[in-house]
């Protein structure tokens, strides 16, 4: 069996500027960045704005086994399997963080048969919105340590500095640091940390800015900390929105490539799923929605908290929902759910085991169903997959009306997802209305996360801390309940628990802190620790990297 | 009076693509960036290999006044001047930092009617170098700390880390911090600090690689601490140099972009001018000398330290010294050296004080000479000199055999610089024999460092201190005596002391401490603090910075 790499340096890609031709896009709307990478300009950007749109389709998945579902993978194999199906289609794809790949092994560009390209570029510095993002962030964070140490006219409490620097590497001494250190020269001390650079709220409002008008009202909108009679204080008090924005002028602008079979590809953003909303550009998605018939797209983790925050955060943004949805699930996740232990997947042929873990999908098709889109299946196979098992998938979604196609993408490219495409563009033809979550506007941050731990989630009731209880009024005092709501929880479970597999029912979501986004435009909501710097394993995939004297990359993936 | 930026917008660039044409490179030698910038593919450089050498020239200065003597301009001008005199000229300068351009008005990338464009990419984010440096070397600190972290098999001594991490931004609380706080799973407590990524080893390693293979030999090289026997310990013993040669791949690769007139130019490589080398890459000089017949690049500060080092640290991985060297001065500069203050050198015609400052300029020229290469005197420029003033330089230049001609490239461009050019031109076809100041692999530390004194600074005595004396025992215990010395001095004095203008004489030149830098293949000799992460002023020059919602910048510069 060929690896990733394999496929892929097999693969000859076309020069970048013929795949933007069949978006009818021209030499001037580019940016190149090499031979397969363009940005594509905002000028070009904005004549579009009077085309219709074209198909929204979102991946997404259930609760997924620690090697994950596959959504990327689908989503590129779909969005392949829709071309070769004689459609206009287009994939629109989070950007994956450098930091992670020196770590563990793997990239985040597909797998198999279905991967976008250059997945080693892509995975590296690709066209430097990572190096801008972290860059502008630790901007800021100089920017605030030289305020404190010029006079402090702002009266910044540096106890209460939020703002945290950021780098696109897993580094977990950094988590906890002191800085201004060695006197008065040195600026002030204080206690900081640095998060990974995807953790940044300045990614989450790169992803969620509609304009560079938009962009700058947000990055001005930052809460970065308190003064010292616990006012708000933001970027707009020190003045300096114009220049971050400058500094992120050029990652604001979506990236072309291609997948193996030169569908093209928006790769553009990438934040956190947990502590942001965890989907690709707002940007990247209206510009392919314009250029192409049918555009598929992902969100992180499981729908509970991927496509969740897709539909309440980013849809409103984004001023379209989606026409389709496709949940993801492999037989293993569904055997997990079953009762299976991770470690015995692999060699478990199970039917029934798959009909118990089935009810962890049912519940996401029903969550997914609420919100008035229309939703196909896919499960992503897997070579150990039996017969028997999948018919055990087909036959419980078909009592519920659903389709469910099995999507061979990554063993055999586009033909393995032509099924799905087919049941995808029916799907999209149905009628719909979309019914979101909530009105932000007229609900209040405790009615927001009980409609979603309630509705979506499956449980009882919402504990709030006394922390939390008293940042929710702090937070209305200063106009932030119209705020949607992000939730960072466990993506293992439906709950805030990660060993309480399939669909638990009666339980309660402890929400122990808020983290207010302000610039983002939403209020994250804490139900456990979630660890924004990863470190490094005792054996880096670092390790066996290198580049020849040629310039072949060795050991990546 | 124009601004530089008002220059630069109201400038017409060719596409990169004719810029390269003209150097008989086709569209696959090309990495773009954009329709301004690319990258020459290292298996184009490769191919070069075999063809001639053009004429190098190197644009120095005398020590400066704090405004700086217009070398970048100076060199820029010339090459402009050397295409408009119908020659196939190139010119290959540093790389500006992003950090400082937030921090005090001002880039780096000529001025007036002599820029390299596009200076607003040029002096941002550029072809992202700056940030594949910062990467790279903040990498190799988490590595660091992973492996204290994982069991610290390589027993290193935590307080004997000498890597430091860096960040391309003016940040002085950065300077001194502690990481590794938060208890045993956030990493081992210990002192840290960052630079600014121009000052990381990292960079000067990039600039004196050769090709990809003696890149991460260096890079291997890397001494980061020692261990609790005080051995020295390399990136090697981490096993790292490929995973960080990996990084750097994209950043080897010399950045091609034009003058205002079009003239080729590389910008690729920027290190520090104290605490290392302050000359542009070792792989641009190289490559341009094959795409052109006359090559103008420059060295940082003035011509004892950067000539100094351009002479007996770059040249020998380059191998080839210059055919001519053009030392700038400036009329204001002269009179500072003269006696005049700085605040008053603007209103003061003093031609009595331009001949007593004109020792400076003296001392520097019989330096260049020393090296058996040919010496030219420019004089940059200013509305304000006099003719009297200007004759006072002329007529001293002569005496000593030297042509000294006026180079006014900031106000008139390329026909400003005309004269320089001819007389640049007749220099480099002299018959020279290049001279290096000393042999390093015949020579001990303290040999070579008193040469320098002696011979380039013009002083009596080296005194070091203990802990100086201590080091170069250690040092040649570890084999690290034949080692060429970087020194670390004030740019403003030929001594250490930056109130001693002119020609001092009879002093002696304290080393206070050394900082080996085995990857970059030198040592340096501190000789007094050197500060290498910039701090922010109180109003820096970000307040005045922003974007349109077209994209145009304003306020840069």
């Amino acid at each position: 069996m060929k690896s990733d790499i394999q496929i892929a340096q097999e693969n000859v890609m076309l020069p970048i500027v013929e795949i933007a031709e069949r978006l009818n896009l021209e030499m001037d709307d580019l940016k190149l960045y090499g031979k397969y990478k363009a940005k594509i300009d905002q000028n070009a950007i904005a004549q579009l704005d009077t085309k219709d749109d074209g198909k929204l389709i979102l991946v997404t998945a259930i609760n997924p086994t620690p090697a994950g579902e596959g959504k990327s993978t689908v989503t590129v194999g779909l969005g392949d399997a829709l071309a070769l199906a004689g459609k206009n289609s287009m994939i629109a794809l989070r950007e994956p963080s450098m930091g992670p790949t020196m770590g563990m092994k793997g990239g985040a560009a597909g797998g198999g048969y279905a991967q976008v390209q250059p997945m080693d570029e892509i995975n590296l510095h690709f066209t430097g919105d990572m190096h801008a993002i972290t860059a502008t962030n630790n901007a800021l964070s100089a920017f605030i340590d030289n305020h404190l140490q010029q006079g402090n006219e702002l009266d910044i409490d540096s106890r209460r500095i939020t703002w945290k620097r950021v780098m696109d590497i897993n580094d977990r001494a950094l988590r906890n640091i002191v800085v201004g250190m060695g006197g008065p020269t040195n600026g002030v001390p204080r206690e900081d940390g640095f998060d990974i650079t995807v953790a940044s709220e300045i990614m989450a409002i790169l992803c969620l800015a509609t304009s560079m008008e938009d962009l700058k009202k947000r990055l001005g909108n930052i809460v970065f900390g308190y003064n010292r009679k616990r006012e708000p204080l933001t970027v707009r008090d020190l003045k300096m929105e114009g220049a971050l924005t400058l500094i992120l002028k050029d990652a604001l602008e979506p990236n072309l490539v291609q997948t193996l079979y030169h569908t093209p590809a928006f790769v553009h953003g990438g934040p956190f799923a947990n502590i942001a909303h965890g989907c690709n550009s707002v940007i990247a998605t209206k510009t392919a929605l314009k250029l192409a018939d049918y555009v598929v797209t992902e969100a992180g983790f499981g729908a509970d908290l991927g496509a969740e925050k897709f539909l309440d955060i980013k849809v409103p943004e984004l001023g379209k929902a989606p026409d389709a949805i496709v949940i993801v699930a492999t037989i293993r996740s569904l055997k997990m759910h079953g009762g299976i232990k991770v470690a015995d997947l692999k060699d478990t042929v199970d039917p029934s085991a798959v009909a118990r873990g089935f009810a962890n999908l049912e519940k996401h098709i029903q969550n997914m169903q609420r919100y008035g889109v229309p939703v196909v299946v896919a499960v992503n196979a897997f070579t150990q997959d039996t017969k028997e098992e999948i018919a055990v998938v087909q036959e419980s979604c078909k009592n519920l009306g659903v389709i469910c196609e099995i999507a061979d993408v990554w063993g055999k490219g586009p033909e393995g997802g032509l099924d799905l495409a087919q049941a995808v563009i029916a799907a999209t033809e149905q009628e719909m209305t979309y019914k979101p979550l909530y009105d932000p506007q007229k609900t209040t941050i405790e009615e927001k996360i009980t409609a979603v731990v309630r509705e979506i989630y499956g449980g009882d009731t919402v504990v709030f801390t006394p922390k939390a209880r008293q940042q929710m009024k702090q937070f209305s005092r200063h106009g932030w309940e119209h705020l949607p709501v992000c939730m960072a929880k466990t993506q293992y479970s439906l709950s805030d628990n990660p060993k309480q597999l399939a669909r638990p029912e009666g339980f309660s979501i402890t929400i122990r802190e808020f983290v207010p986004k302000i610039g983002a435009g939403f209020i994250v909501a804490l139900t456990g620790d979630i660890l924004t710097m990863p470190g490094l394993p005792k054996q880096p995939a670092a390790l066996n990297m290198d580049v020849l004297e040629d310039g072949t990359v060795v050991g990546l993936f």
